[in-house]
């Protein structure tokens, strides 16, 4: 019905990837069991593994086990262990056990049974033929926490050697540049891999490795990361699955410093960025959104003269914008952004300029950039740049 | 790889549905000849409509107008609006045209065009066998607007008889009670039918019928829709696509009142949610983001009385928070939140207890919620209700 993006198979394309493992199809079929048989017997003619999301739940419709295990002439067992878990869950809600329930702890005969840390039905993973099947629950925050924590150590296990691979995160170098900064890395790459992705603003470097295990990978692997960040690593903000606003939240944290924010083309977005994680308020104080010169001017204490002189978006007021806030809300750190985020140019000033101000007691630094695209991707541009300039002159003292 | 979710899947689904057309199947396959040719084999044995998207575009990669072509046995030819369009484009920006664009001119021998309003690849629908084929290109922005204006018309010519659908959008409501309320009306429906949908913080009813044209289907589902509008048009804050946001946006811009928001829990996310689209600034002066009890006193001046009376979270500061940023930012108009998002309790106030003020120059009005679920379900539920409470009271002059 078109209801929900299919970001399963997105998650699982891109886990696979990293485990060294080609996904050549997706298939999305409703709950009814003759279109599910059917799309059964194309995946075992053309794949050797086979992962489901979804169908695994209490309810009538959810059928995926059922069908699979009479696609391999099986049958459905309990699992006691699985089971065990289904019947506290209801005693400590003192709500009785619905007999359909149970369905949650079947699995199939012969499978690998995979745990369900977050909700009740239970995977599987079953070898029948030439074909691995892997059962897995459609929830996402069920899903990804069994695929990461019993899924990939049970491939690695049963294969020789599987991909390991290391994503470094860059913000302020695109992906052309950095591709030329690492020409002669990447012709020659062969093992380890070097594979370059650009997303929203910032660019990401995957170094892929096969080898038997995570050490072996990383002794494999060190040269030329070293080398990597030897010429682009003032560009590198983290490794992994943590994006920038993630980044700065646990830095800000765990240096338990304070931080406020004075906004004006991104609206919030820092603010809103760094307030979707629980813990903000231990950094976070709050923040100016000043959307017109007069909010500048009235929350702010912006001066006229320097709104006169240089205008709204400028180095001069960005510097003003960090250092007042800084002062109203008594914070160790302020950040500052005013810009032309589209889609029209403002005070005759170009779509895409933006002023950054990071403001300490002791300074405040002004940068300023060009960015390009649409008003969305200026503001998260605008947004990303302002975090990782932050965490730059907090964690080294860099100049920014 | 996983870098993108298939939101193309979902939007013709979507789209589909609303069109009467049953989706049975997805598939997804790189650009791969063999790979693609088998797809195609399947989705013709077991489908009348096969839609495809991608691999329009101009370089070698973008193989899915060949590789149909063969399937069907047709040869390729050049569309001379097309090409004239993908001529105009290079001369109006001096650059010569590359060899290969002359690509996204071609369509599938005898196919029905569809412009590309938005790029310059055409896309093509061709009957073959008994099957139709619709080959649209990739890109969202260029995909979309290509279904709505081209093919949905072309569908409905093409078809005795098509769905038409109202979509109506609530706030304040949650599905099941609005079921109940409509038990009879759900219960009896054949022609037009209703459906529920509930998604993050609201819910979404279609009403559908089948008839040859937009008017006769408005005739046939005018009674049952003027009867939901009786029984809980207070909870409905607009019908079609657009989400609170965006219909709160326009009337705002619209009527030329002003807007200033003092957010507490929500850490940015209305202002944010307002500033995504271009012309805020018409309406939009700024907010304060007052996190800690700190930053309410210093910024919005709420009273010590009233924060160690009362407590952050409570109706008295929620009240004090709307009429002082109201004031300092001198609009017509002035939002406030403050609740607890969790996912702790906060001042022994339990999660999901979030207070929403509203205030004009004559009074404020502050209403009181406890929502269920995540940090950010609680964060969505307080901006989308935040947004509906301003709407009804600018509207209307309804009592919040």
């Amino acid at each position: 019905m078109g209801q929900i993006a299919n970001t399963n198979a997105q998650y699982l394309s891109q886990k696979l990837g990293e485990l060294g493992i080609d996904v050549f199809f997706h298939s999305v079929v409703g709950d009814n069991r003759e279109r599910l048989l059917a799309c059964l017997l194309i995946a075992a003619s053309r794949s050797d593994l086979i992962l489901l999301t979804g169908g695994l739940g209490p309810t009538q419709d959810d059928i995926t086990k059922e069908v699979v295990a009479e696609f391999l002439q099986r049958t459905l067992v309990v699992d006691p262990n699985g089971m065990k878990r289904i019947e506290q869950f209801f005693q400590q809600r003192n709500i009785p056990m619905p007999e359909n329930n149970i369905r949650q702890a079947q699995v199939i005969d012969g499978a690998y049974v995979l745990p369900n840390d977050h909700g009740l039905a239970l995977g599987d993973i079953i070898t029948y033929d030439k074909q691995m099947y892997i059962l897995l629950p459609g929830p996402p925050f069920e899903m990804q926490p069994m695929f990461e924590n019993y899924v990939i150590p049970y491939l690695r296990q049963h294969s020789t050697s599987t991909l390991y691979s290391r994503i470094l995160r860059f913000i302020g170098i695109g992906e052309s540049k950095l591709v030329t900064e690492l020409a002669d890395l990447i012709d020659h790459q062969s093992d380890p891999t070097i594979a370059p992705y650009a997303k929203a603003s910032e660019v990401t470097l995957r170094i892929s490795t096969k080898a038997k295990s995570e050490d072996e990978a990383n002794v494999k692997m060190k040269a030329v990361i070293d080398e990597i960040y030897a010429r682009v690593g003032k560009y590198i903000y983290g490794e992994g699955d943590k994006g920038i606003d993630e980044v700065v939240f646990e830095e800000l944290r765990s240096r338990n410093v304070t931080l406020s924010c004075a906004e004006s083309c991104t609206g919030g977005l820092i603010s809103q960025q760094l307030t979707q994680y629980p813990g903000a308020s231990q950094f976070f104080k709050g923040s100016i959104i000043c959307y017109t010169n007069e909010a500048k001017g009235t929350l702010l204490q912006i001066s006229p003269n320097t709104l006169d002189q240089f205008g709204a978006v400028s180095e001069e007021t960005a510097a003003e914008m960090a250092v007042n806030v800084r002062k109203l809300l008594q914070t160790d750190w302020a950040i500052s952004v005013t810009g032309v985020a589209g889609p029209d140019p403002s005070e005759g000033k170009p779509i895409g300029l933006v002023y950054v101000g990071i403001a300490n007691e002791q300074e405040v630094k002004v940068l300023k950039f060009q960015f390009a695209g649409t008003r969305k991707t200026i503001q998260i541009a605008a947004m990303k740049h302002a975090l990782f300039a932050l965490m730059k002159r907090i964690k080294k003292g860099e100049n920014v």
